[in-house]
């Protein structure tokens, strides 16, 4: 809602508040949040908090195809059921998970989805029953609804281990975060097996399937020369294909260094020029995280 | 959720996208939007759209006096109903909305709310309750249930009139838009109150109370130069006080030119020259609407 933050010469910025609307000045919060450190120090985040939630309903759907799982996360939001999580895990995952957990997930599915609903009570069994007839009729093979507060925590524990347990099998891991409309979801996933299969690389995919957020994850070995090179040819495909269905490069984690060269593909050359001119307006000798998100390097 | 705008030199910017989470770049959408024109020109707006609530419940609750449906207000928000519309009409106002259309508004109530809640129907029947109790315990006179869409309509009809029903008293009108904390609105409403008392002027207070945002509006005749002067000096104070009780110079209208010189006030003097670096590196002749909410005069 708010941010105080320290300009390049240390100098205190203050913006936004403790108002539930506030159009006073530029918006320089919405300016300063994801601009990875590149133009100010914040001191001071005001936050809102919203109250938690006094009801929810967790859900584990286990499909045999990877792509009707995929396709249920688009029919769910498509059904306007909107849960607080909605969560996919390839078959891959699932057995990295598995191998480290001993959860007892099933370990022949093409896929899983984690579900949880929350809110008013009424509206969440209904929403949690939709969820469940969007399942069945795209043929999961099991629905189950957690009992209770244990068996909940025991499927999100193996959700939460899905990043350590993929990279236990490989030296090096390689996470992105590219982003699709929700509707593209099943495109998406297909696209990203097509490309494994091109590339010959193993490409895990678990996420926040219902903000579109997929985490395609290659493992790999960095010192491994030749597969590296596949492994940076797939990971432009995959960029390439997100931005064809719609997407972005980043859904949550940003640009940083890595991707810096491929934003002009999301955007346009202007914006480049446009979001360069803020930095150098901001930051004239460029000390304040250089090369981050619009390339260039310290003067 | 996007953008795309026409930077100063007329290429094409863009920003943004179609996808629940982006953070591909700066958010330059956060930045343009509310910047009242200065940065840019608007080409293509990318809208989040959700659905109509499928159930709704009006409420007009009446009050004698003006304090008790203040505190009402944020009662109704401490208790954690957040209703989708919570609308403020003192005395002042409800007069001037009955002389210009005869809707039947009590003409010698202190002040009343219309509240408006929305959603999954249990949930709103029992928001509506709370609101309903939370006014009967602070004094409520009357509280009023819309029976039907009919009867919900000519209230709002009612409150919609009230800047025309105001205008039409005096030739100048002046409405600012001054938001505190939610907790604050019965301060804020009774620092008007004070105000009006110390310069000797009408100030009518309607507004999304809920919002914390509240319209003082001043009925003058701009010709008359004394009492412009000390228009001003209440202008000047309203913000002084809504400052005070951790408010915004503007909830939702902006700064324009005529706030300009009390932004200092709200954020601090690092803050106008990092918004004027901005606006210089973006538009360095300063023709896109030059003075708008830093100042300045065109080059």
């Amino acid at each position: 809602m708010g941010l105080d933050f320290f300009d390049v010469n240390g100098a205190l910025v203050k913006t936004g508040g403790r108002t539930v609307k506030c159009v006073s000045g530029y918006n320089l919060t919405g300016l300063m949040v994801a601009s990875e450190g590149t133009l100010g120090v914040f001191n001071e985040i005001i936050l809102k908090l919203i109250p938690l939630p006094t009801y929810r309903k967790s859900m584990m759907a286990v499909f045999d195809e990877v792509g009707k799982a995929s396709e249920a996360v688009a029919a769910i939001i498509a059904d306007r059921v909107v849960p607080a999580t909605l969560e996919f895990m390839d078959n891959f995952t699932i057995r990295a998970v598995e191998a480290y957990s001993q959860a007892g997930l099933p370990l022949d599915a093409g896929a899983m989805l984690l579900v949880e609903c929350d809110g008013y009570p009424g509206q969440v069994d209904e929403d949690a029953a939709r969820v469940e007839q969007v399942c069945k009729g795209l043929g999961a093979r099991s629905i189950r609804v957690a009992r209770d507060a244990a068996e909940r925590d025991k499927v999100w524990e193996a959700r939460r281990m899905a990043l350590s347990a993929l990279a236990k099998l490989k030296p090096t891991l390689v996470l992105e975060d590219a982003t699709v409309p929700r509707s593209r979801i099943p495109a998406m996933i297909q696209a990203i097996g097509e490309i494994g299969r091109q590339y010959q690389l193993e490409i895990g995919v678990f996420g926040h399937a219902g903000d579109g957020n997929l985490h395609p994850t290659i493992l790999t070995d960095r010192r491994d020369t030749g597969e590296w090179h596949r492994v940076e040819a797939a990971i432009a495909e995959i960029f390439d294909r997100a931005l064809a269905l719609g997407g972005t490069l980043s859904g949550e984690h940003g640009i940083g260094i890595a991707k810096a060269g491929f934003l002009e593909k999301e955007t346009s050359p202007a914006t480049i020029v446009y979001s360069r001119r803020i930095k150098a307006a901001l930051d004239p000798r460029n000390i304040l995280n250089p090369g981050k998100i619009i390339g260039g390097t310290a003067a």
